[in-house]
């Protein structure tokens, strides 16, 4: 399905900003990893350690840094693009051969589309096969809504944001523009609010809404619910992996990065430029400052005030190790004081 | 998109149970926090910690109980609501105003919804644009089915039911009244049984359903799968947060709440009224009595037996710290046997 | 909606390769646990905890290993159906009655259903209401895309292979033969890969695929993000249960098994024969080799070469003890060192 793309280095080093080495008028076709690239291939380095692999690559084209063309100049035969920051140079390139994979197109509102009449879609806007646009939403230029996704009533999707096949935009919710939200993604489902009432829980209804901003990207089945009475709110830039769980009320701020599984409960703040890694749980009402980082399968059971990296987890041994150490674990208590008597 | 609904304090009294101080004709249209209510909004306090926030509100309307009452009567400007349980009556309260939200619907049964013929459908049932309702299905009365979600072959959906947009529901299941499913929910799909057979894993075939009781609410992205030979069963007034994994045969006892992105495996029995916590995992083929808590981030590998506040888990620390701390966990036992040999 | 099945105890151990014991042409309608077994069912067991059960059970037939029928042969009153592995012939079993249960089905092709004219359609394909064949995929014999479901652009599904309602298939995706997809489940979205940049986070378009062998089963709202640059491999015979993440250019070897909830961050790879627990995290860039167990709610933080049994975590206990034994956690390696101290 991907037909043939083909560049001249000379055109790709515009693209990322990079200097050319050796021949610019080299046919680029592919874009590959240092192992498996080809003749036709363009590929990068980030880091000495594939030095090895640069040295042997059979790749016609490397986006690399000055330092590493230094070592290599004398030998390489293939062309160099030459840059301080080659893995942004790769995450460049990679768009102008994904653009090339989707060119092919199918028209852009199909006829099994459900939009509601008072819907406004703006130009330029694509809907897929039995996507459903509720009344009062609104489609800004460029948007692309997936086949089988659900835009509810009143929602604003931003000017060239993309909503994947089979994800759901419940009522009320704003996104901004640029953002890519994924398959099986669900921005605005309840809040997870209930007061114990006479006959068991009693719900309290979700009045907030989620509001996103621009160039943010929501992973696969990642979800956000919709504030109780404020809203959720999800700032410019920011990017969540898959199996995200956003509890209601929650903010997170600027282009803050979060990885797989990780779950944030209700009314907790996030800071701006943070990195939190995956499957790590958050527990609610509490606030994260800016710049933290949280390494994976963290438990973060109280507020970050100071920037660093933080950690928790009990890491990997074998079974029979494990028991031994768990069953102390539990004693642990006991074994401190005993310490301490010894000490006196 | 939200119209404003108006009602006096004393009506609002009325529905809550509590009883008014002040003017009760004061008109209220809209419900909002302590921190952010202006004039118009009706708030409510929970918590002395807030006694503050209270005495500087903006608000038109206060509940509250009647401890607070007395502290700030003499000088609030506010007409205040008193009753035992403000929070019960701030639950009750969000009810007006979501109502009022959904009020302008689309037709009862879309034209692009997929209804089976043989599918049963009570009175004042809506179902939405491309939904999917299979061959004898039962909708009771009053049910609500969004758009683009699926209900299989035979499934029953009690009175009153909302299963909200791009939900599924497979054949065979039974959701009791009243209940609400979120989007991308999924009930009924296979549990996870496999023989180790000569090429490899026999798949089982699940022959058992999903049965949920009345006033149960199922979160974002949950899913509940169908039993082996029995049923996989959700007692009444059970509230499930999102990612929720409920394994085939798991018992959930009445009134039982699950926070979010906790992990049931399968055969286990959890009872009613407990409290368990986010980011949870919970071993298979184990019991967990009546009203036990369990705190976020636990890993339950053991049945228990006693009601009670039950936790585990490394809680988070600088990177640093927990890279030598870590170290040491893995000679815990070791560590435990040299402090008993010091104190012989 | 189960019609009864019936078969005779002797077709019934032709089917799972068993001896009769008994009485062959005993009429069988229906396969139940032995607690709940009536006249009528067949039922098995796999351990002798359950002997007592046995000796009282209603069943009419039980599949049981050659150790246990001599124990109770004088006295049973039902059919012995006699194997080494009865929980595989359970196994067996079981597909006779899922078979018969979804025998009435819709027509082959939905005419809700919206298929693209370059799509290929093999024989025996069935296609459910609002189900999306996008252009140029290609469905093999017998394929069943369940209500709802989305097939991607040129993506391929084999022969004999079940997507369910609402699952997700995005572009380019080869799914083998014989593979059950979940519903919710979403296959081929873009891995998260992302450089910093100038502006903030810029998107790695990710130009791998995913690739999934024959036999494979992939549980509800389970994700299997698309490669990099390479593909995503998920082998032969795999079984991955619910709300499971498999990151971009993870390597998945033959008849591994892994439970519910566990996320893989990018790149790792995990061998063959691996049975991985709930709730385990696994990061990136790692090697797990083949035939390694790793029990429930562990935190794989490093490569495992050797095959064996692995664990980490930190086992529940009463919170009040958890809160002190926890507070001792971070200071682990000061005591360590207090100990060195005494010991010299």
């Amino acid at each position: 399905m991907s037909n043939a793309a083909s560049f001249k280095c000379s055109e790709l080093a515009e693209v990322i900003g990079a200097e050319v080495k050796g021949d610019g008028n080299t046919e680029i076709t592919s874009i590959a990893s240092i192992d498996t690239a080809t003749c036709g291939c363009i590929t990068f380095i980030s880091s000495v350690k594939y030095l090895d692999a640069l040295q042997s690559t059979c790749a016609s084209a490397v986006v690399l840094a000055p330092a590493m063309e230094n070592i290599i100049a004398s030998t390489a035969e293939f062309t160099r693009l030459v840059m301080d920051n080659p893995y942004l140079g790769y995450a460049k390139l990679t768009r102008l051969w994904a653009v090339h994979e989707s060119n092919n197109q199918s028209p852009p509102i199909h006829h099994t589309a459900s939009v509601a009449e008072t819907a406004v879609v703006a130009d330029d806007v694509s809907i897929g096969a039995n996507a459903i646009v509720d009344a009062e939403a609104l489609l800004g230029k460029g948007a692309v809504i997936g086949a089988g996704a659900y835009i509810g009533h009143g929602t604003i999707v931003g000017e060239g944001t993309t909503i994947h096949p089979n994800a759901t935009i419940l009522h009320g919710c704003v996104i901004g523009n640029d953002c890519e939200i994924h398959s099986g993604a669900v921005i605005g489902a309840d809040g997870f609010g209930f007061a114990p009432g006479e006959q068991g829980w009693e719900k309290i209804y979700q009045l907030g809404t989620v509001t996103i901003g621009d160039r943010v990207s929501v992973g696969a089945c990642t979800t956000i619910d919709r504030g109780a009475l404020e809203n959720t709110v999800i700032s410019d830039g920011v990017i969540l992996d898959n199996h995200i769980q956003v509890a209601h009320n929650v903010t997170i701020g600027k282009n803050t990065a979060i990885a797989g599984c990780t779950g944030i409960a209700g009314s907790t703040t996030i800071g701006a430029g943070c990195r939190i890694g995956g499957a790590v749980s958050i527990v609610g009402h509490i606030s994260i400052c800016d710049n933290v980082l949280i390494t994976a399968n963290s438990f973060v059971n109280r507020s970050v005030v100071e920037p660093g990296s933080y950690s928790s987890g009990f890491p990997l041994e074998p079974s029979s190790q494990w028991r031994k150490n768990a069953v102390r674990l539990h004693r642990l208590d006991e074994l401190s004081r005993q310490v301490g008597k010894l000490k006196s």
